[in-house]
């Protein structure tokens, strides 16, 4: 036994919890980082709708919407068949329901599944600061919670806006060198934004959710490496129901340490070579994160917003005839010609990743949705000429989110657009008519047309609801 | 959007996977580190029960023994009560058992129960050079497996093997800079144990284990903060059902990156601060980290194990008096004192930090089983009597495993014994007689005599069974 060190054998004597380095001496010796993980759970515990104010409120309820169409969109992605085909055996009870879908099973499975949905696309929400994409842990987890406990929609949406919250600071205190490393920040901070949102719901008292945030602590999610894959959406999916199985856990006093996210070997310490815990426990109930939340107007990578954006107004507020235009000049930032430089995409996924193709497309069809960017549109003759005729040239001077697109005609006449933030940025957000629009977009053919305004109707009104479960009950075949 | 850096931009267009970014692009970026996952999945994939040494066929029989014991025995812990009483309500059908328990569930609630249960005692097995608990991630997964759909003995014993190999294997990579950082690599590394034995059961392809081995990656569980909580023993069975997890969706093709383990942003980078690849696959099918594994003779601080040891030689060789002794010399490893050194604990859970105790119990009952270390032990009035006159001295030429104890009389007479390596280390493991006797210890008091009598002869003719499930079987209730 020469061979074992220090560390075999304090590993050999934890077992029994009367050693003194349990979360107290942590704790203690840790100085400023004390009752973090405490604190936080005190908050989201005793945090009410009342308290939220009305534009955390309204973001909300637009978080809920912008998810609910995304995961309905997903919802017969391949990712989610075969997740579905895999893990359907193994459902516990008809406790809730895919959105999208005809299946319902017990809340985990249900859970992830949504969560897997609701990523897939890369079309939901984003917290700029982390790239957190919090409602697709959290969202999912609440919900399925609320098919299994009727709650009415207040306090759903109070649960859900606290899970975002929690997920969008957790990230924050470890941003970026966390992600940087190679996290995907989604499931490892959202991981505490599911427990917190479901432990919510369960009306968990402090200690028991300190004990959630403890076990979701325990679960983080998903390597960086997995983009490109299922595995990217699997991570999301995974976080929510790891988070709904802490809370779960935790309401029957299932123990952790009280010290999870801040002592000497928590979370913090162990998964970021950086934090910041006032990120945590700052301003709680006066600063939201939940209401720094954005939404992407186009189901493609966020570089060829702008241009997207200019060219969806010059198409809107002018009547173009595309087979009149001689050649359509864009100043870019560098990094669209390096992500986005693909001139002659053959299928609906290779155009999200062609600048020429997405101007061309939305100055012919004013629109940059799903559609848009469909094997259809990627093979439409018109879309193709005008593509070849998209001339992109890098300024260093164009910031990421801005676009200069001057379209010109072949008699001589120019129209341009200069486009200062993309819509869909925390500057110019997403309309609720936009929103709108671009639920009935993911929705179409998967959900009958009244059945998609019915789901947005709810959303919109889920603060009157008296059980927030209609909504789901809006979105199941 | 000027906020949005290059990390968000590359994070919404790693959406569709054309971009070269994914595995294929790592892979040849990182030089020797190639192909690290794939390599590991095709050995788990081709190799068979008789490629493996006798020596390890036969190891791998006593880690099934060993787990099996302390399952059954941690299977009425309060914090398997209690997750059996928050999880219940959501599991799928009854396809797998709990061992020692009435209750069946589907095969990822039961692994994880059954690895909390195997857990929760501190005396399962332990790779000394890691500090990997590999059985208790593995064994449950591949259980619960065989229960479902019907397996020979020796498909099931390469299975197990192959997942303790992979886990130990993962261990070592990363050791000791990832524990010391404050992983618990019982969860980190095990969870690519239980997706490697759950996926060979299932019969994947190397396509197939690669995705699982990713899916695995993606989901480590369990910091060391939580030792001393619940939340400890909740990370192996956590760990058991993600491989678990990870395997049943890769055999249906859902899909991760095929680099998981060595990309640039994949797990060792990620999540060590250094790795050593050659670890993983080295001499694959030559080396057996497997064979390595040793096991508890006792329920307490592997440090107390040398005077532990000593204390029942002494006691089993010779006719002791207790009454008769007069003071017991110990010379003892610094750590001793430092991790053990309650003088009168009041509890058996206290009496395993006590070498006081530890050596008084020893030496009167001659044994150092669960019940030397239980509330009437530790109440006893000869033992308080004699643990009152162990006078232990710390002395630095005592190694770790060692141990050198006098017991001086009242006549002056006096019996000395100097352990090398304590019973249960590599060098001196513990005998299979040894083992039976543990398990039965183990047992009492949860399944019938002739029961436990019977579970121990089926897993030591494991090879021979036409079903492993009869394993299981034999220890529920």
């Amino acid at each position: 036994m020469a061979h074992l060190d220090r560390r075999t054998l304090l590993s050999g004597l934890a077992a029994a919890s009367v050693l003194p380095f349990g979360s107290k001496a942590r704790g203690a010796d840790a100085g400023p980082a004390k009752d973090i993980t405490k604190t936080l759970a005190r908050y989201i515990v005793t945090a009410t709708y009342a308290q939220l104010p009305e534009g955390v409120r309204k973001e909300g309820v637009r978080t809920l919407l912008n998810w609910v169409g995304v995961a309905v969109g997903g919802s017969h992605h391949a990712a989610v068949e075969t997740a579905v085909a895999a893990l359907g055996p193994f459902s516990g009870p008809a406790q809730a329901s895919l959105l999208g879908r005809r299946e319902r099973y017990d809340i985990m499975t249900a859970a992830f599944l949504n969560g897997v949905a609701g990523h897939v696309l890369d079309y939901d929400d984003t917290h700029p600061r982390t790239i957190v994409h919090p409602s697709t842990v959290v969202a999912p987890a609440v919900l399925a919670l609320a098919e299994m406990t009727p709650v009415d929609g207040k306090t759903f949406l109070n649960a859900l806006v606290l899970g975002v919250e929690t997920a969008c600071r957790m990230g924050n205190a470890v941003s970026p060198e966390h992600y940087d490393a190679g996290w995907h920040i989604t499931g490892t901070a959202g991981v505490f934004g599911a427990a917190a949102a479901a432990g919510k719901l369960l009306n968990l008292n402090e200690q028991q959710m300190t004990w959630a945030l403890g076990l979701a602590a325990s679960q983080p999610v998903g390597l960086r490496e997995s983009f490109g894959s299922m595995n990217k959406a699997f991570n999301p999916g995974r976080a929510a129901a790891n988070g709904l199985f802490a809370a779960l856990l935790a309401a029957k006093n299932f123990q952790s340490s009280d010290g999870m996210i801040e002592a000497t070997r928590g979370w913090a310490n162990t998964i970021s070579t950086r934090h910041d815990y006032t990120e945590i426990t700052g301003e709680l109930g006066q600063r939201f994160e939940a209401a720094k939340n954005t939404y992407k107007p186009f189901p493609c990578g966020i570089v060829m917003h702008p241009a997207i954006d200019g060219a969806i107004r010059l198409a809107r507020e002018n009547k173009i005839d595309p087979g009149a235009i001689e050649r359509i000049d864009l100043k870019v930032h560098p990094l669209v010609l390096e992500l986005t430089g693909k001139k002659t995409p053959a299928t609906g996924l290779e155009s999200k990743f062609s600048i020429y193709h997405a101007v061309a497309v939305a100055l012919i069809e004013g629109a940059g949705g799903q559609k848009q960017f469909s094997d259809r549109a990627a093979r439409a003759p018109a879309v193709v000429a005008l593509r070849g005729k998209v001339v992109p040239a890098v300024d260093t001077a164009i910031k990421q989110d801005q676009a200069d697109i001057t379209v010109v005609f072949k008699d001589g006449r120019k129209l341009h657009r200069f486009i200062e933030h993309a819509v869909g940025s925390l500057e110019v957000p997403m309309t609720d008519a936009d929103m709108d629009l671009k639920v009935l977009d993911l929705a179409d053919g998967i959900l009958p047309k009244d059945h998609a305004a019915r789901v947005i109707d709810r959303c919109r009104k889920v603060e009157t609801l008296a059980n927030a479960a209609d909504i789901a009950a809006a979105c199941r075949l």
